[in-house]
């Protein structure tokens, strides 16, 4: 394993001074662009678009080949670690994924495996092997999962929670807390194997996603969620062949909980775009790195509009090192690629002339 | 008009001190209760309910029977507002709300009139009249509508933005800003009118719900939706018969903004679950009384966990007047009887213990 020739996303997770502000964007590989679209189709479906090592690595690659991006990551979804705890995911036609046997008794949360990262999650691994020799050092390559409560509300409602407000999980929570524990403390234990392994198979940084940890209470935030990202990130490998493998940690909605976050251990700490950048950085100040925080509706504006806000966002953070550009959350699948153009043209020129 | 026999609430909004904490529930009048769902029947849909001054009235004060709650809330919706404007309101079987013409060009949105409360909106009037007339002063009465921005999401998107991230309205103020300003001015200056029509025939205190205020970003929140929550409240009449009107202003997910929330001019800042209420307290200082913020989730846990939490709640604000205790968010239509009697029980209790 050798150092990509272009490391600025990894020397900005790690604080390190670079010549402008790294960007990627996450979901970028995605039904915004009409390859992608193209290689689904192939695959038949998005399921087996994940599992296929070859199809995972085209579309991993495809959004490097239009925008000059700082990164990639890897083509997956976090619902792949339930699946190999044995919910048996599925996707039904226009409503998201589903599991066929959620964790509603306790005999079924009791028995609740650790999947071994190299038998059922095998193919995640070969699609990591196969982008890293793909990209050819080009970029780095970002690993990622679920967090342990974003999963475990998955696993426990079903599917999305959103539209029953999360009653199942937090029914749980408030009825039989030592039950959702023995959830998130296993699903952690999953998470941080899994997390491992695609370090192991070539991942140069790694993500953990809290797509859902917003939908809690400030102390049950703490409760079921923080704690146990704190402990997939103490036990994550934090280097590689004499590499730093950063972990990021992203709490969607988690704008009013940055020092719960800066104190999992995690080296950047990605935001939405509730929160003004200026006052995030002067919050963590320099525990952790940033990575945001454009709301992704923004490319949906006038040219103008995109690089005003783009500007915005790299001066709120200032001159300082430690931030990585993105969006908020994923980038919508209606995105026109010329505005994916004029934001990653903005933020590598406006932060090379900041620096200037 | 006369001060009502329990003016706990009044009183907590304009932070005066009181024997305890006052309670009440957002959507208190609602499906959880078998009686609402025996009148919601008869009146053969919900904006028939809404239309029918007896029938409303009867509805808002269904909750008043069941459990001593401190105030009650006129039983309406936020979008009789747009509906008054001439968008056509109706609701589509299990899906929400919907405009038949929504808000899509500048013709339609240049030509957007502001209605007549007491000719359009006559029928709210009635509501107000009858239930004032029906409590016989026991509890205040209050008075509501949806923020301007709110609206504006309902009126560009023709029903819920949720489904769309709220792409039509934002990708409006990110391509032309004037428009939107347009349509919010617009609205606000038909929220004033509407509201001090309440307020005429006999709202007590008055609230505006900014249900969709935190999908923003922080900036976007300034212009789009603090600036009008700060002129419906800057045009609200502030006494009637030498009594003080409060105004409460509730930004779902604004728990990151409270010092641009307070800088309304509101007596009072809803608060959903999300912020701890301490930290809430200690950033608003004296300027604002807080209401809120138990997640309505908890009461779907153990009456242990209820009474935790309610209590974690009452203690965060700790002893300083300014209190109204409240859900985070409306409850929810599957929530147990037995659990509100709890909660409304021990946030009288323990209140009244911690002033003793």
């Amino acid at each position: 394993m050798s150092r990509p020739q272009n490391d600025v996303f990894l020397r900005a997770l790690l604080r390190q001074p670079t010549e402008y502000t790294p960007i990627w964007m996450m979901r970028q590989a995605g039904r915004y662009l009409p390859e992608y679209r193209e290689t689904r189709a192939r695959a038949g479906s998005f399921l087996s678009l994940c599992k296929t090592p070859e199809l995972a690595c085209e579309v991993t690659l495809q959004p490097l080949e239009r925008f000059p991006l700082d990164a990639a990551i890897l083509f997956s979804d976090i619902l792949t670690v339930p699946d190999a705890m044995g919910l048996g995911l599925y996707f039904a036609e226009g409503e998201g994924p589903r599991f066929q046997r959620p964790l509603r008794d306790e005999a079924a949360i009791r028995a609740l495996p650790v999947p071994d990262p190299q038998q059922e999650l095998r193919y995640v691994m070969d699609a990591v092997r196969t982008i890293r020799a793909a990209l050819h050092d080009r970029v780095p390559l970002i690993g990622f999962c679920g967090s342990p409560w974003t999963l475990a509300c998955y696993m426990v409602e079903g599917g999305s929670g959103a539209a029953s407000d999360y009653r199942t999980i937090k029914t749980l929570a408030y009825s039989r807390p030592e039950l959702l524990h023995h959830i998130l403390d296993t699903t952690a234990r999953a998470l941080i194997a899994y997390l491992n392994a695609q370090i192991e198979s070539g991942a140069q940084a790694v993500m953990i996603f809290d797509s859902w940890g917003g939908v809690l209470s400030a102390s049950a935030f703490r409760e079921f969620s923080q704690a146990y990202l704190r402990q997939v990130v103490a036990g994550l490998v934090k280097e590689r062949d004499g590499e730093r493998i950063p972990a990021i940690v992203f709490t969607k909605g988690g704008g009013l909980w940055l020092d719960a976050l800066a104190d999992t251990g995690a080296d950047a700490l990605g935001i939405d775009w509730t929160i003004d950048i200026a006052r995030a950085r002067a919050q963590v100040g320099d525990r952790v790195a940033l990575q945001g925080n454009l709301d992704p509706a923004i490319l949906f504006g006038s040219h103008d509009a995109i690089e005003r806000e783009a500007r915005a966002v790299l001066d709120g953070f200032g001159a300082n090192p430690g931030h990585v550009f993105n969006l908020g959350h994923g980038i919508s699948q209606h995105t026109p690629i010329d505005a994916v153009e004029v934001l990653v043209r903005t933020v590598h020129e406006h932060s090379r002339e900041a620096r200037a």
